[in-house]
């Protein structure tokens, strides 16, 4: 029993190497890998690969070599996820698929977490007499998917904040000036972040100040994906000559603003924005300013179930004043800059009252600091 | 030949552990370590353990066995700094003391800055047909002593700043709370800083806010050292309630302050000072502000080779303007204040004139980052 316990480990840590090979491209639908194995020998491996696009398990049975077909009766298969057994999409429910394939056990790392699934996967499984085991690496699987797991359980979107600062906690100088405050090896890994969201977000004044592409370079778009590009703050104060409103992909552009400016904007603007079919969301104004949890909602519902927030100060300073990030990547340069644009503009009398985060990795990464923060505490 | 060498240098790489023995109590002195070596073994070890007392090479002289004295002629002496050859001190000139023993050959790391010697210990040894060898890890040695060398060349004492603040770069609330914001195993590492130089300084506000002991604790008092605890400010402003003035070492405290500021401080203050028997620094004073070159160059006049910064923001703020600090360690703990004491006040436009260091080790204490700065380019 001990070497079936240690076995089944082994051939759900493979599965989840494979899940992962699906990173960005799955949403948002979660990242799910499988893996077939009889008598020791793996018969077939597969992932999912892209929404619309088959699950693992229909994967991993396609890439068993034909002649070796009749063995799946009686073979284990090793999923990361739950099989899914709904028929209100694409695909054909996978918990019939592997009843029909003679399947003798069933290994799972979670269940999905998909009102629609959430254990009925394996109950129509184990009402055919396979035998079920739920719960091999679980915590992995789950932290693998944790933009699924919180995109199935909130109306907001996974929100993982995203900074570059000096020693002394400057995004920029007063003027806006942050080029470069990372050297190239930490720039390059926010583009490996962009890569793994649905949208990447910045303030009204990152973008007049950087102009930022938002897209992912540094040779790492081997995908062909392009995040949605998203930009909060007045409309009529954005710069209409920004890159992510006149290249190519201005289909991937989304603006977040409010009614009351869009309505108030002079009249050349709207004509820009209109002509450049830029997609516009408005979200709730309160006080003068954008309701963030309305905004990031209405992302949600129309598809960005996962976002890189890249600043500038006002937005992190809100997103940390609200606890809207999920996750935090903080990198500290060996920079000092004195006064300057700073990102969190509470004022607290006591050290204790400060926000303190438990959950945290440094990493060193060139001369920088990397602060990767859980903020489930 | 090289064996000859490989063995020299591993030979020296033991007379440097040796030497590191004495850090923290050899001040003014630099950190020496020898070893005595004739046919492949090692006859003797030594080390400077303190100012007063015998250098490295008698100390390894005298560790030689009373029945191996004989072999000392014709001996390999490896010493990690060139023997002294100057009389008006405390201890014989070591350079002598080679001859008189019959050392056939000297290899050092590094000649002495010191411009009573320079060189002339080698010259002594050369002229009386002693081979001699200088540069074996040199650069090593200098490293060691980076105290003392600058001793040598400067009129100020070696500053070595250390920060604690929160991601954001603040040092403490605006009312002056920093407690605590890096967590035991960061600050345990501080008192092991402590003991290796002759004095800790802090501001006047931080005297007041944090009330300091300045000493070393978490068991690392063994050597029974006190550095000196040096407060920098309006004496009249201090309050006479700190540990520092109160406390059974109340001669290792200075308290650098201007005479205008001294002379316009109440009755009661003097005589409180003035009873305590607490030295006083007067420093130049320009637009109201204790000019901090001479007041380091008074601290180093009076025996003070080495300081430790620990604060407060505006004595950080001065030093780093003023480009003072030899050496800098910031720890960075995973915490978010918003306004608060930062260290640095300068307005600067463009990020290409922050403050830039070079020479930067990143290091994970805890869930800390740790900065070690140094800043020579």
């Amino acid at each position: 029993m001990e070497n079936q316990a240690s076995r089944d480990i082994a051939y759900m840590q493979m599965a989840l190497n494979l899940a992962k090979l699906g990173e960005g491209t799955t949403s948002p639908n979660p990242m799910v890998g499988a893996v077939i194995v009889k008598d020791g020998i793996v018969l077939g491996k597969g992932w999912h690969k892209k929404a619309g696009l088959p699950h693992a398990e229909p994967e991993a049975i396609a890439d068993v070599a034909e002649e070796h077909k009749d063995e799946l009766k009686g073979a284990t298969i090793y999923v990361t996820l739950e099989p899914c057994c709904h028929t209100n999409k694409r695909t054909p429910p996978c918990a019939h698929e592997l009843l029909k394939h003679g399947f003798a056990r069933v290994v799972v790392a979670c269940l999905d977490p998909n009102p629609q699934v959430a254990g009925n996967g394996i109950k129509i499984l184990e009402a055919a007499g396979i035998e079920c085991e739920v719960g091999v690496l679980e915590q992995e699987s789950m932290e693998l998917n944790r933009v699924f797991f919180k995109s199935m359980k909130s109306n907001l979107p996974f929100v993982h904040l995203k900074l570059a600062q000096t020693l002394d906690g400057k995004l920029s100088t007063m003027t806006g000036d942050s080029k470069w405050i990372t050297d190239e090896s930490a720039r390059k890994m926010v583009h490996s972040f962009r890569k793994r969201y649905d949208g990447v977000m910045v303030g009204r004044k990152t973008l007049n100040n950087d102009d930022p592409s938002l897209n992912i370079r540094f040779g790492l778009d081997d995908s062909g994906k392009i995040p949605y590009r998203i930009v909060m703050g007045s409309i009529s104060k954005m710069d209409p000559l920004s890159k992510v409103f006149n290249d190519q992909y201005t289909k991937k552009t989304i603006i977040v603003t409010t009614g009351a400016d869009y309505q108030s904007a002079p009249d050349d603007v709207v004509k820009f924005f209109t002509e450049k079919q830029i997609r516009i969301v408005f979200a709730k104004c309160e006080r003068n300013e954008i309701v963030i949890e309305d905004a990031l909602a209405q992302l949600k519902a129309i598809g960005v179930h996962s976002i890189l927030v890249e600043g500038g100060g006002m937005l992190a300073s809100t997103i940390l004043k609200k606890q809207l990030a999920d996750k935090m990547t903080i990198f500290v340069a060996p920079k000092i800059l004195g006064n300057g644009i700073g990102y969190y503009d509470e004022q607290l009398d006591s050290m204790a009252d400060a926000l303190n985060f438990k959950n945290v990795e440094v990493k060193n990464i060139g001369s920088q600091a990397m602060f990767e923060i859980d903020t489930r505490s």
